[in-house]
């Protein structure tokens, strides 16, 4: 067996109701939070069920719901100025991956101070304010990862930041705050989702336990992820939402690969959503480990109970008319993502050329 | 979906020399290790390891050797007199379940004190000293669980104490420790993980992710059962502890059930090896959940891969001649057992009776 590491300190509270049922733990964050969350997230019952528990808990709040899809810097340095401000000492996020990500980026820098030009530069020691995690979509599994992804304008690109204190200390997962999420936010938020189990099984990190979980994820989200297009029972929610929260747990230990390198490229030229950018691309990916012949392909098409066949007309359908863009800009995709580090991270680690015709095939028109 | 939490902070470093590659995380439990462990555990070259990275951390060390099997509150107190006189400031346990369950309920009587009266009353706050566990058997899981099981001698059983600080912080898993097992050894602790998964499954508590876990152990540990009284390959020693941690992430969510609570009194008055009381017990659970027609069973025999007549059949050439107890004190087991948390825990929740009966077809000589 090789060696690995296994670790997800993360307390992850599942089910109907939970932060009224469990909000207690809550105390154990600090006296006064700052919850950081987005405009939409605000309005799902998520923020009100947070509020009266910290107010139950004789917790003071301060929110802030600023945060944009695919965050900026300057978006968490405005949410570290309120977290000062107002004197807070720990973080509740609510929302997608957005709110979550900039949730963590906040309660690092809030303790370890960086200028703009460093912010990317790793190295952060594991300290941070401590946080809970509060999903409103079922897609990042932000809520048990290290991992913080900001726009990082320099590089023109999406780049994550990472420490092991950026694991939220609290996880609450509950479906009914995605009870009326748009459908193309679920079906993308799902993408994402099924992008990191599978991902995860793809890379070079992989290790027996985030396989296992990874497999897990699929055999639950696979099924649903052809159900997400449509009307989605309570069920279904709560097990989309487990789902992503395993697929989560799965990168968490072993990262995500060239896709997830290559999609944020589409994001941050084309604001194509992050979930998306992967599904997007995920075909092609596949359709690259299938001509390598790579054992990790079987094992992700046996958790899914699907040819490969199966999966790329399932992302096609969900993914319905695809962005043209380009030739020469995926071109320039495929070049700028040789340096990611993603790239040699993938088991099917692709070569420039492979790059380019995984873009080319995941945008035919833009062949022409 | 039903409610549940998901809790397991402990770091799981994997793999052949692990220890020696990554000692240096040794260096933030503290300036001065209680190193705890048994006679036996001492000899298979794990303690030299250990020793050798708390050098060269420039750690001081400790040596309390003196765990016997089904520790007692003596040794703990006397593991603490000895962490206090020597000034240690964190523990490294390294054995089977004896050694680590001692050195959990020193790291917390350490900080947390308890008359002899009060130590099984429960309600430990989430204090202790921080721990790295080795195990140097495959079978306890208990280097990723937060419960120490002692003797208790005023109820004459063994009796679980628990705190969330009682997760060790590290787990070092290396076969290599293994390679000069007894067989009976490797046997019985392999039983007592096996017995782990399967009452995972079994458990009230079970929860979709700890059912997953102890499913994922099953695939593993099941065909690995049956070499289990023959020579291991290095490769399998790794598997076998890999999968017995799997289990033992199990029970941290689960607990354990009747069987556990069944079993302990085997331990107390007849001297029978904790894993080994466990196999005992486990063929007349497993036909009580046939009888009861519970969908349980058929997910564990699933994850097996085998017929219930063939589990049965394994464990009973595993467990070989069984012992000859007066079947007037397994009516007095029978009754006793009634009192147990751990019954009312179990999907096959047994009576009175129905405990006999499994004590009495699991003992069969004792009928007469």
């Amino acid at each position: 067996m090789q060696t690995f590491c296994y670790y997800m300190p993360t307390k992850v509270i599942c089910g109907r109701d939970c932060i009224a049922e469990h909000g207690a733990l809550l105390k154990e964050l600090g006296r006064s939070a700052l919850i950081v969350t987005g405009k939409s997230s605000a309005k799902n019952g998520a923020l009100d069920d947070v509020l009266s528990a910290l107010e139950h808990n004789g917790q003071t709040a301060t929110v802030y719901d600023r945060v944009t899809p695919n965050p900026t810097v300057a978006c968490v340095r405005e949410g570290v100025a309120l977290l000062k401000s107002a004197g807070a000492d720990c973080i509740v996020a609510i929302g997608g991956g957005s709110p979550m990500d900039a949730a963590k980026a906040m309660a690092t820098l809030a303790v370890q101070e960086r200028t703009d030009d460093e912010i990317f530069a790793g190295g952060y020691e594991a300290r941070a304010l401590p946080m809970a995690h509060v999903p409103t979509t079922a897609g990042t599994g932000s809520e048990v990862t290290p991992y913080a992804i900001l726009t990082n304008d320099a590089k023109q690109t999406k780049t994550s930041i990472t420490s092991p204190a950026m694991f939220p200390r609290f996880a609450f997962l509950d479906g009914k705050y995605m009870e009326r999420l748009p459908v193309v936010t679920t079906v993308n938020t799902a993408l994402d989702a099924f992008s990191h189990a599978v991902e995860g099984m793809l890379s070079r990190q992989a290790t027996p336990l985030s396989n296992a979980l990874a497999a897990e994820s699929l055999r639950i989200l696979y099924p649903l992820l052809k159900k997400t297009s449509g009307p989605l029972t309570a069920e279904e929610r709560d097990a989309l939402l487990y789902a992503s929260m395993l697929a989560g747990m799965t990168i968490a230990q072993s990262g995500t690969t060239a896709v997830h390198g290559m999609g944020y490229y589409l994001t941050y030229f084309y604001d194509v959503d992050h979930g998306r950018a992967n599904g997007l691309l995920l075909g092609a990916a596949l359709a690259l480990c299938a001509k390598k012949g790579l054992v990790q392909l079987r094992n992700i098409l046996s958790a899914c109970g699907a040819e490969l066949s199966e999966v790329c007309a399932l992302l096609d359908g969900l993914l319905g008319r695809r962005e043209e863009i380009p030739r020469a800009r995926l071109e320039e995709f495929a070049a700028r993502a040789m340096g990611n580090k993603n790239i040699k991270k993938s088991v099917y680690e692709p070569t420039e050329r492979e790059m380019l015709e995984m873009f080319l095939s995941s945008f035919p028109a833009s062949d022409a």
